[in-house]
């Protein structure tokens, strides 16, 4: 009864259990201040839940242009980054999407499911973007997929190799989910490349995982052809009066950005020898120590593939790092490398 | 550089502008009680919108089972229906998908975003469905879409012909958005039946249209089935403690239900010759009027097609009935029929 390509796919799993800290879906340690929560439910009181929410999300869409002195109409807003990128490997004429792993596997999940050739530009030994060997790959590309921050090794891709590959005119999504900890973003190449889209979210640096709200930044084409396909209504008010009450309050955004960065190079400092230098909210390290901080308690991402061996750890809040630190130097000196 | 099938869809379009009275969208009149909302909101206050939701929806799935007296691994939650028809489209084996027009265009739309070919089998003269003409067409099927209460038509179909239909083993989708406003519901028919799918909604009956949360029963293969492609966390911690509320006050929706049944039936009685009976929270009309209301700042749902003529009402609150019923009076005597 079930088609066999939804049978090929594996259930996505987390690790579950209650385990005392949680450094495996670089979440933002911090959750909405309570102030800032009663904002929002100060919001909600006088909104409709009965109510259908705007069909193409305008609310939320026009407190994203106004963060960044754009238009609406270059802005689109999804349930999650998630469902942007589901609608993003079918938005664009051409025949195969191009991924550059190791990397976030939502793009290859979607590729697959719409049944869409995949081709793999691999990440150079030091995982930066071989913006010519994309390029060269990109004839007949329906869409061209690069992570910056890229995700799950921590690094900014070199503004250069991006441009070689915007040069080509292809559809590319640069997915800046973790811009913010980087403190560089390439956006504003949107008013100079109509074939960019700048893939954004809510969950990191705002701290709204729970919510689901993601967002591009794009020309008005792409912006016109999403809402083609995208399901109306996709956006709910409640996430709407989320989005609106943390960008009105971006300095808290930023006072944790910079704690979780601070944190970030406390950890990296002592394990330098074994870290990436991470331009995010977490860090690859080259420790196969995922099963011995289980044990500890403390949940970690652990990668496989041309990543097997390493770990990706998300920066949490000081105490969880305390305890990251130690457990690892447990887990070195076990090892006898401590 | 948009791909020809995107261009080939319209953006969805609703009436917009500051209308009085909006009977376009079959939404429940009625928003939440205060007190209600208040509850929401204490347990959002306790949950961390920080950390991603539950992976697979879990504490909404278990609300949800616990309502029905059914295990989670019978229930599946999507972001809003329209996420679970975006699945179910392409979740079985099969060539094509069977619609029965007219009725909600969600089915088709998803067909044709994924190029599925369609097979329309109209309703019969009085909207019933043929369920002989459905099974002569579903060699080959993927799934057949059945709406019961029927969109737009407001009307139940009769158990027997979705029985014919579910007998030829082929994957049903059988969409009781508005069950409540029926009083029946066949989904007890999934234990028989490993081919069914019985599709429900919050937005109606429970009044959470702004919120996003639909959800379907089922055998556990499709469930499962459905969570290998279903992007994970799609459904957010504020549109679980939205269901879990409501659901824990199940006789405030009965009473609501019941006093949008008594309306529905009083604005029948009132335009019988022009309605056509309903066991939804619409009424089907033979009436012009769409443009006519609209001046009086009315909205109503124009249809076309078979329904040319015709339009959809959705039954407000008692004061917009009232109004509705003045206006449809006047535009009847302008028509020289009143």
């Amino acid at each position: 009864m079930i088609d066999p390509l939804v049978k090929s796919f594996e259930p996505y799993r987390v690790v579950e259990g209650n385990y005392r800290i949680r450094l495996d879906k670089n979440e933002n340690p911090y959750d909405l201040p309570d102030w800032v929560k009663e904002e929002m439910f100060e919001e909600l009181r006088e909104l409709s839940l009965n109510r259908y929410p705007h069909v193409t999300s305008m609310p939320a869409r026009e407190a994203i242009a106004d963060f960044y002195g754009l238009s609406p109409e270059n802005v689109a807003v999804g349930n999650g980054g998630d469902e942007l990128i589901g609608h993003l490997v079918r938005l664009f004429r051409g025949n195969h999407v191009v991924v550059t792993p190791p990397t976030f596997g939502m793009y290859t999940f979607y590729a697959r499911l719409n049944g869409f050739p995949l081709v793999e530009v691999p990440l150079r030994e030091d995982f930066t973007l071989d913006g010519g060997a994309v390029a060269e790959r990109s004839k007949n590309a329906k869409v061209i997929f690069i992570a910056s921050p890229n995700n799950p090794t921590g690094n900014l891709q070199p503004e250069e190799e991006i441009i070689e590959v915007l040069e080509t005119g292809k559809p590319v999504v640069l997915d800046e989910a973790y811009a913010e900890f980087a403190g560089k973003s390439l956006w504003r190449l949107i008013e100079e490349y109509p074939n960019l889209v700048v893939l954004r979210t809510f969950s990191k640096a705002f701290g709204l995982a729970g919510v689901r709200a993601g967002y591009f930044l794009a020309g008005e084409e792409v912006v016109e052809a999403l809402y083609r396909i995208k399901s109306p209504f996709s956006v709910g008010v409640m996430t709407m009066a989320a989005v609106g009450v943390v960008l009105r309050h971006p300095a808290l955004m930023e006072k944790r950005v910079a704690k979780i960065i601070e944190e970030r190079e406390r950890i990296r400092r002592k394990f330098g020898e074994f870290t990436y230098p991470s331009d995010a909210n977490f860090l690859l390290m080259r420790l196969n120590a995922h099963g011995f901080l289980l044990k500890r308690g403390i949940v970690v991402r652990k990668l496989a593939g041309r990543l097997e061996g390493h770990i990706r750890v998300t920066v949490g809040r000081r105490w969880e790092n305390d305890e990251l630190i130690r457990a690892l130097k447990d887990y070195l000196e076990a090892e006898g490398c401590g």
